[in-house]
């Protein structure tokens, strides 16, 4: 390719709506453009990328046995129904109705469409276990679209699934895709994204993990331990919350006026007591098939995880409204679950050998003081509701634990019979008895994790891709003089058809403009190596090289570019497989 | 690949709405299943067959110097108010209402998001002329999905785009697909696609080509020329039409009664006429800006062609309801073009030299005898509104004409200023002016190719695939003795490792079923190179083949069944390019 043949202009400037560094480079190399909100076009450059690490992912796929196929966007509602899913999703799944009135809806995820083509097809135990995997379109009507490439509308996913008869099939076939996760992300030049535990089992033995790229500007939490392996999720991690007064003795109840102080921070100037000597209550309105409101209770310097709450209530909590006060005893902005009635009262692990609390005395006006949990809520049940939080302790070892920032570039869940009971998928086993399969599901965003290998690997230039995803592996300038040198660009074509013929993809920049310019495109291309033909350098019989990731230079031999070119590639190359051939996946 | 891995059954049986046999054989050989009316996913076999059509097509897009971007499927609506087409496209353009109320569409083709993309970066004449493609997903709502993958909702289309600044440089490039497209059919094994002209240029000097696959299965009518080179889609196909009764001499205007004979046939067999003797007459409701009632003459064993007509009238022609016949003296069941006022009439070449026609009198039961057009009707349109049939004359060389029915398995079309104009796309030009480029488009439907191949290539026993793009390219079956023969199984399964190690594609039936199950399943799978090896060949250290497309069959050594795979898949191969390397394009 010849650049001044790409079609995409390239831009100095950082565009006013990029907050991403990823964001900012693709739309600068002219790689995406922007068609509506969390929906794009892709240019050339961005597809060359994409492809490229697609046919990586699609290679490890056929490694582990998986077969590719494809399922389709567009679905008749009749399929969510089956799985529950078409009113269990609400806003995010964009439906439609076609010419004859029938219910469409644009396909999310393909676990509806998987069950639905294998279970007319895998019908015997002879069948079992198989996985198949495609490169499909969704679309999700995300309500925030934002950073690029990082969450999008209408994306392009790896999505596979899994089938198996038992756990220990399901568990062996999870294993695997750990691994190759690890290869492919480690192939694409990020080995050092991390798999994490994103639910710790509560939920019917279900596992799963997400693979998280640890960046500042990632919109995920992650907890990691300082010392130990320990890994999760902010939704899920937990910690050793250390009490800070546990040892004191338990002091009398006593009812204090508090007048018009209603936050932890009002009533904690008026006493002069810190927040972590609250027990701070938050209501939220009774589940179904209980009339209780419920008061969740924690202590006053930590923050509720209603991922976790959502698990114990098993639905997720919304806070309460009018009604949900009414008739409870619990008097707003001076609530706790101390003198209430009709409540269900959940307590967060962190209040459990706090001493001398200060909480709510569901009295206008009034707080209590030396509440003690133990002794003044004996019923209330403990339970671990809070998010992890700075100065916690990691749950596996007592070191303290790391908060970080992480971006999600896949995903891998053990889905059980989620899908195949309610959708009916069955095999006949040895003994001719009718059985229900289990699934597994593993998914990576081939754009988000494009935009990933950028948030990792960049300078102000632009991306430093990885040799075994950039759109081309090498460039070749070259930069005429004022006064038009021919040969400097009769050698530069003659390289670029020789680079051509020894099957290197390489970009040619030939174009007439200043050195700077052509010096800032190759890098906003991300070229891993580069070469200048100058005036200068023909003098010698050179070309002058350099490495985009470490900027190196040098000068080489014009007969040894090629050479050069393919031996610095290979090795290249083969230190990415090294890197992979090195994962260890879940062991 | 093991068969016995491969997910998707095989059937013998034919399913009951298969009414082509691409239809057939695609679900019979397992290589798609329907999800919902026109959409389906697509199993292994079939996607290595669409990924394979894919690459050729790839291949020849680069070459011709287009460069390969993706678009998105679903997009604002605005995009499409722009050119027009969201109010001119109804009910086969999905539409739904995202989340914030705003209106999207799932794109069928993509014009319009081309032109988006492309006038924020070519916007100086340094840019031009460049194609983009792409191999993306489309949504069509069709009224009527058919045929398995022939005519179907959602799709993948290779869509190539090419943008100009002057004509020659559209008609250069337009050549340039011509002769892609050639190679392209070519290469995936159906060089008999002929390139039809499917617009002669009466709408502003725009032309387009269909590329049909002429088989009696096809839905589309095309007319070819039984001795030179015309060929046309019916649509606008034109022909000479020799004149029944020339030399007549013209008798005197007659009413004749005829008392409820309305139609050609019952008032014929009245008068003892042919259906060819007649003057029939086709009422249309009036076009815009106009408020005479249309009236449309043919010669009565001819059929008028609306869309000939369409170009005419500018417009689609609606039959005449009562209140296009009131006030005109048209009399249903008797009308002509005689006797009527405030009428536009049209009249069909095929009657112009014709001599004392019968036609409506447009009086209750009466016609006319001895109606002739110029004397009777002297201010009439004389035109070319009718469809060719069987027995006209090729209009460049005079010889008869064939109908045929094909399959449209690609179409190119110069767009002009069509969209570029409304969505106001600029350049700037050497002299610093504003300039509006034109267009080309050309499009590919991967699925329907796939299916087109089969149409023209298959057998009982399934597909016969081209080597270039089936699914495997060859086929190794063991043949187990009853007495569970060791040796046959062992041998198979070195072949298929060597097999694999050769680079080649191989599929390896090892299953334990019948001989007659294995080769119908391997004829469904199309494998152009089939080995079997039993007790029989083994006991003379020798494998069978089988050519699938030939049905010839002979003995091999085992130490040479490498080389011959190899050899005869080169040699197939290269007969593909050769013919490929044939192709004329448009000259």
């Amino acid at each position: 390719m010849k650049i001044n043949e790409l079609l995409g202009k390239r831009y100095k400037e950082k565009p006013n709506d990029a907050k991403l560094k990823s964001h900012e480079l693709l739309i600068r190399g002219g790689y995406i453009r922007p068609v509506s909100s969390g929906i794009f076009s892709i240019l050339l450059p961005g597809l060359k990328v994409l492809k490229n690490i697609e046919n990586i992912v699609r290679e490890e796929m056929n490694v582990l046995g998986a077969q590719e196929v494809e399922m389709p966007l567009i679905q008749p509602k009749e399929l969510w129904e089956e799985s529950g899913r078409y009113m269990a999703i609400n806003e995010e799944l964009a439906k439609f109705t076609d010419r004859n009135n029938r219910g469409m809806v644009l396909a999310m995820t393909h676990e509806e469409a998987a069950v639905a083509l294998a279970r007319t097809e895998a019908t015997s135990y002879k069948d079992y276990p198989f996985s198949i995997y495609q490169f499909a379109k969704k679309f999700r009507d995300e309500a925030r679209p934002r950073g690029g490439l990082i969450r999008v509308k209408e994306f392009t996913m790896k999505d596979a699934y899994s089938f198996h008869m038992n756990q220990e099939s399901l568990n062996e076939t999870y294993k695997k895709y750990a691994l190759a996760y690890d290869r492919i992300f480690a192939r694409v030049g990020i080995p050092e994204v991390v798999a994490i535990q994103s639910d710790s089992g509560m939920m019917g033995g279900k596992v799963s993990h997400e693979y998280m790229l640890l960046t500042p500007s990632g919109e995920d939490t992650i907890i990691t331990c300082s010392k130990c392996d320990y890994k999760a999720n902010k939704e899920v991690a937990t910690s050793i919350v250390d009490a800070k007064n546990p040892d004191e003795d338990m002091l009398p109840l006593e009812k204090v006026h508090t007048p018009n102080a209603k936050t932890i921070e009002e009533v904690g100037k008026f006493l002069n007591m810190p927040a972590f000597r609250f027990a701070k209550a938050v209501m939220y309105k009774p589940v179904k098939n209980d009339n209780r409101t419920i008061v969740a209770m924690i202590r006053g310097d930590r923050e509720i995880n209603e991922t976790k709450l959502a698990k114990i209530l098993q639905e997720v909590p919304q806070f309460a409204d009018d009604a949900a006060f009414e008739n409870s005893g619990l008097v707003p902005g001076f609530a706790s679950g101390y003198n209430a009635h009709n409540v269900r009262v959940i307590v967060d692990k962190s209040l459990q050998n706090e001493k001398n609390l200060v909480t709510g005395a569901n009295e206008q006006n009034y707080h209590i003081k030396n509440f003690n949990i133990l002794r003044d809520l004996p019923d209330a049940e403990i339970a671990d509701i809070s998010s992890v939080q700075d100065g916690d302790r990691c749950p596996e070892c007592g070191a303290h634990v790391i908060i970080n920032r992480g971006i999600e570039v896949g995903n891998i869940f053990q889905l059980g019979d989620k899908y195949t009971t309610p959708m009916k998928m069955f095999y006949t086993d040895e003994n001719g008895g009718l059985q229900t399969p289990i699934m597994g599901c593993y998914g990576i965003g081939i754009g988000r994790l494009m935009a990933s290998v950028i948030e990792a690997r960049n300078d102000d230039r632009g991306p430093i891709w990885p040799v075994s995803i950039a759109p081309w592996k090498v460039s070749i300038t070259s930069l005429a003089s004022k006064n038009a040198d021919i040969s400097t660009e009769t050698e530069a074509q003659k390289l670029y058809a020789e680079m051509q013929k020894a099957g290197i993809e390489v970009i040619l920049d030939d174009r007439q403009t200043s050195a700077g310019e052509k010096f800032a495109d190759i890098d906003l291309l991300g070229i891993p190596l580069q070469f200048v033909i100058s005036q200068k350098t023909l003098e010698q019989g050179k070309a002058e090289w350099k490495i985009r990731a470490t900027g190196e230079k040098g000068l080489v031999d014009l007969s040894e570019v090629i050479n050069m070119a393919k031996n610095w590639l290979d090795k290249e190359n083969t230190k990415l497989i090294e890197i992979a051939d090195k994962s260890k996946g879940l062991d």
